[in-house]
C-alpha cells in the first residue's frame, strides 16, 4: 500500500466531533476498492509468518478490516466492545479517559492463553482503548499479542499507553 | 458453507438483551476460521456476478463480513450508521420501531447511482434497519440493488418491511 495514495484518499473533518478536532475520515479510504485491497494486502503481509489464530477488532471501525484479515490469515475474528453489548459472560477492562472512564470487553471464551492475538483499530490517537484492549488479553495468559493501526497520529504519542516492549505497526504516521 | 456447521456454531442466549427474548450470538461463529472463510467464500459464490461496486454493512456487526466481502468482490465498502457516528455530509432515513423511532445514515458521496449495491447484516429480524438502508440507496437513483443477511429469524416475517421485488439472500433460515 502506497503511503502517498492512503494519505490522498483519507479525509480530513475539521471540528468533528467537537470545535477544534481534526478528524481523519476512513470511510474515504474503505469506498475506493484499491485503498481496501491494499490495506488488507499489506496488513497480511506483515502478519501472515507470526502465527496468528485470533485477530482482535475494537469497536466498530476495527471491525472492517478486522474480519477481513482474520479470513485472510486463517485466524478467527473476535469484536472488542463497549458495556452491554456482548452477550455472553464478558472480561473488561475500565481505563482513563480525559473526563471520566470508559470500559472495554470481550467475551470470556473469545480466546484462550494459546492463541497468538493480533488486535487492529484504524486509529491510534490518545491509545487508552487499545492498550486496555492489550492488558485484557495478557490476563488470558497471551505470550504473543500484536498490535496494528491503520493511522497513527504521533503528536498524541499514544504508544506511551502501553508497557514496553508492546509490537506496534501503524501503516500511515501523521 | 453448510448450514448445519453455521447453526452449530451458533450460540443462543436466553433472555438477552432483554427477559423474553432469545438472542442468536454470531461471535461464536466468526471465532471459528472455517465457519469465518465459509461464510465469505458463500457470499462471494453467490454476489461474483452481479457486478456489485460497494458494499454497504449495517453497524456494526455487519462490518464485519462486509468489509471482508467488498474486498473479496473487488468494491468498496460503505457503512451505513447511526446518528451522529459519520464525520461529512450525511443523508438519512427514519424508521418506525416498536416504541418510537430510530435513523440511518450512509455519507452523501458515499454512493453514486451508477453504483450496484450489496447491503449486508448479521441477522434479519424485523427488517426495519435495513429497509429504511435499502430505501436510502434507491434515493440515490441506484438502479441494482441486492440484499444480504447471513440468518434469517422467519417468524418475525422481516421480508414484509420491503417492497415487492427486493432480492434478499439468507444463508440460515431459522
Amino acid at each position: 500500500m502506497n503511503k502517498e495514495t492512503l494519505r490522498k484518499h483519507l479525509r480530513e473533518i475539521p471540528d468533528f466531533p467537537k470545535p477544534g478536532i481534526l478528524f481523519y475520515d476512513v470511510t474515504t479510504v474503505f469506498k475506493d476498492v484499491e485503498c481496501l485491497q491494499g490495506l488488507i494486502d499489506e496488513l497480511y503481509d506483515l502478519y501472515k509468518d507470526k502465527g496468528i489464530t485470533k485477530v482482535i477488532g475494537i469497536e466498530s471501525r476495527g471491525f472492517i478490516l478486522g474480519g477481513a484479515l482474520a479470513a485472510r490469515l486463517g485466524a478467527g475474528f473476535i469484536m472488542a466492545r463497549k458495556p452491554g453489548k456482548l452477550p455472553a459472560e464478558v472480561v473488561q477492562e475500565t481505563y482513563a479517559k480525559e473526563y471520566g472512564t470508559d470500559t472495554i470487553q470481550i467475551h470470556k471464551d473469545a480466546i484462550t492463553k494459546d492463541d497468538v492475538v493480533l488486535l487492529h483499530d484504524d486509529l491510534l490517537a490518545t491509545g487508552g482503548t487499545m492498550a486496555a484492549a492489550y492488558r485484557l488479553v495478557k490476563r488470558f495468559g497471551v505470550e504473543n499479542a500484536y498490535v496494528n493501526f491503520v493511522i497513527e497520529l504521533t503528536k498524541l504519542n499514544g504508544r506511551k499507553a502501553f508497557e514496553e516492549g508492546v509490537e506496534i505497526t501503524t501503516l500511515l504516521p501523521l
